[in-house]
């Protein structure tokens, strides 16, 4: 297509240049940032919202306070996340894991003390099933080039069945399809039928690092997994501090509409500021990314994946307490439940157990459910969640919050973006290639810890190499 | 989030009002503008290129004609695109169908006489095999009820798997699995996997009208099937025709940046014009559809849905020659090939026969394989493909030309948008329920005939009448 016209508002916007513009002030594009300026180039990083950190976010809960509405947690092997948060002086402190695990389904609340799905499925529940199936894919796992999974030997055959197909042909009983089903919603958000095989193998294979292939346990565990370490003071921490060293490098309330590569420079237009450099990272899931006007058009592999890669649906619903009630009743506040608003919950309390706050996930067709939902309705429904699974005790919350990010602009739902058949073997190589002088960063670009902080760092760091090289 | 601030382009560009607004002068668009203005409404139409007709295009051959670059038949119960084109004075006549099909498979070139994939199998490649599967997959189609393919009883079944998986499970020989793969990659342009079982069951229902059910027969079949008929001076003869009825009331070169919802009223900003109406109609796909900012956001589950509802990737080569030479090799020009840039070709010469020329679709990763290739390689590699499949006569063309959708801006691929599995249950209501002002057309919202001219055109009287009854 012929060039657009030059909008006025080009003209009117404060035009600045720099060697390279970055954008997104998540932990990708920060990390990036922090990199480049280390290997002494200027940088700009454009934020569309009032505050850094994406998909990191401090919920305010209405008295001054916040607590995590998204990532939260740090585990082992997550290595990259750990070196910054301790470079940002930010502390950490163990997931509250003390007690048993809730159990909802069928109408039915138990008990289960032991980490993990294997844990969580009483001997009649079919855990023999789950286990071979779990060992089944552990061991498919292992052949997947983590971060290439287009390149397993068995990669079209993996990525042209849906994973509902394959846990379906894979377990007979109802309790490990149920739990199976219940690894995607509370690792991915979305169901079982949205994600590839090969999709959910190479989210298995992502979790670990160098020198430690990733496992299933280590995804979904709160001891020596995903879920073992909190931040004091909130995830928020770490954005929130490097951003600040990034001082007026970052840019908010500035949402990037278009990008035109012209000869040996881009200009990156955002609402109010326009800024020409050498290149631009965009350190954005591909679904987000594809709402912005490239010129000249990217390769259709690109236009494509963007179209391809959708986010999940996911909510966070919290309710705080004076204490941490559930503790003295020998629970974890970790629950799974087949019924009601909430899919999973876990304790959100402060470090110092100061006050109680629980959390729950209102995972993939859930959280749709609430759409046309008035925020009493919403209440209503996490409330009643929280009282089946942790009782009478729950009722009288202090005050509620809910984060919704399915309906959230700049972050079009989370935790992160997934492949449907087809789009990792077709398309997955444009996750990262770099299309001219536009490079590409974000969680859903990483190798090891795709769909987590660590991965955010991880491709902020390679990204910042790539681009340092060109320049 | 907050709204974002006015850039100075609004303040700067032509501001102008009517009682609907419409984006995009594809036939959806066009159609709806022609009943809203019969139904004495004040309308304006933006579009974003410098003509109508969206994925109906008269590609140029350089010499000053013309060839359909982008959807072109019209057959047996498409009613609405036939009554339009009737009203625009534009002829029709036969798609050039005497003598035999080509079918190339495995290196070697074979003929076979009857239409359909059932004709392009002979006996020892699996056809009892095939018949049964088509058997198989139109008692299922029955069961759909037409363009609200979720509400079907087993819709959760045949959602929740590819239609690769499907194929698979029902068929055993490698030639009828090669034709069902060939019947998805010529109708949709994807993969098997790419779309799930249930999309493929409501494309094939929806293949009728009211009085006459949809079936495989009439979606893959030249004579009495979907290629039937081709239109003379091409099909672009219509919306140009319709558009020009609608005079000054379609701007081109006008994409549409936002669309902000305020009160009893909304304000549509384009490049250069801005439109305030009581109500906006967006006539494109959902994937297209979410580039544009809408405020307030939209409900989730229209955000999610155009995230999830990618179109295909297809490009059209033709090449020119003095005379349809293949005609009088006793063949149709009509082919299907396992291998090659080329995967099916159909005779587009002119209605008089004063020239001869053939035209080949590069589908899915055909075309993607040429993401990288000069104009010469591309023009090496289709006219490999049309020497293999009509023999030496067919080495010298007068000219060749091609048309790409899959890096196309404004149209993002084709011919359709279409769903991975789980997308149609979960969010496929999405595609035609309004967002309060907003409501939707385009071909992927029409009941019968998605994905077709003819569904595009009953999308914009449908939306025309949705839009009349609440103004």
């Amino acid at each position: 297509m012929s060039a657009l016209p030059a909008s006025s508002a080009r003209a009117a916007a404060a035009a600045v240049s720099a060697d390279v513009v970055i954008v997104g002030a998540g932990l990708a594009g920060l990390t990036a940032a922090r990199d480049l300026v280390a290997a002494g180039r200027s940088v700009i990083v454009l934020e569309a919202r009032e505050r850094p950190g994406g998909r990191v976010y401090g919920l305010p809960l209405g008295d001054g306070t916040t607590s995590e509405g998204g990532a939260e947690f740090i585990g082992p092997t997550q290595d990259r996340i750990a070196a910054l948060t301790k470079d940002m002086g930010v502390e950490t402190f163990a997931t509250y894991n003390t007690g048993k695990n809730v159990y909802y389904r069928n109408g039915k609340r138990s008990l289960y003390a032991t980490d993990g799905i294997l844990g969580s499925v009483p001997p009649d529940w079919g855990v023999v099933d789950l286990q071979l199936a779990l060992v089944s894919l552990g061991n498919m796992a292992k052949e997947i080039p983590v971060g290439e999974p287009w390149k397993a030997p068995k990669a079209e055959e993996w990525d042209s069945q849906t994973f509902y197909t394959w846990s379906r042909s894979n377990s007979l009983s109802s309790g490990a399809r149920f739990l199976m089903d219940a690894f995607i919603s509370s690792t991915l958000s979305v169901r079982s039928r949205d994600v590839s095989l090969l999709y959910v193998l190479n989210y298995i294979a992502s979790a670990g690092n160098e020198s430690n292939p990733g496992n299933v346990d280590r995804l979904i565990n709160t001891k020596n997994g995903a879920q073992e370490t909190r931040f004091v003071g909130g995830s928020e921490q770490v954005p929130i501090r490097l951003a600040a060293k990034l001082g007026d490098r970052v840019r908010y309330n500035a949402p990037v509409r278009s990008i035109v590569t012209s000869g040996n420079g881009v200009t990156v237009t955002a609402d109010g500021v326009t800024v020409a450099a050498k290149r631009v990272i965009v350190a954005m899931s591909p679904a987000v990314a594809g709402q912005i006007d490239f010129t000249p058009t990217l390769p259709a592999s690109r236009l494509q994946l963007m179209q391809r890669y959708p986010m999940g649906s996911i909510a966070k619903f919290v309710a705080v307490y004076d204490t941490p009630f559930w503790r003295a009743d020998g629970l974890t506040g970790q629950s799974v439940a087949d019924s009601g608003a909430i899919d999973a919950t876990f304790d959100n309390s402060p470090a110092d157990g100061s006050r109680g706050i629980l959390m729950g996930f209102i995972n993939q067709t859930n959280i749709r459910r609430l759409d046309a939902a008035s925020p009493e309705q919403v209440k209503a429904a996490g409330m009643e969640s929280f009282v089946k699974l942790f009782g009478d005790k729950a009722k009288n919350p202090v005050r509620t919050a809910m984060q919704r990010w399915d309906n959230e602009t700049w972050s079009g739902g989370g935790p992160t973006g997934i492949a449907p058949p087809g789009v990792l073997t077709d398309f997955g190589a444009a996750l990262r290639t770099p299309c001219g002088l536009v490079h590409w960063a974000g969680t859903e670009t990483s190798g090891f810890w795709t769909g987590y902080m660590d991965g955010a760092v991880r491709s902020g760091e390679r990204v910042a190499k790539e681009v340092a090289a060109v320049l």
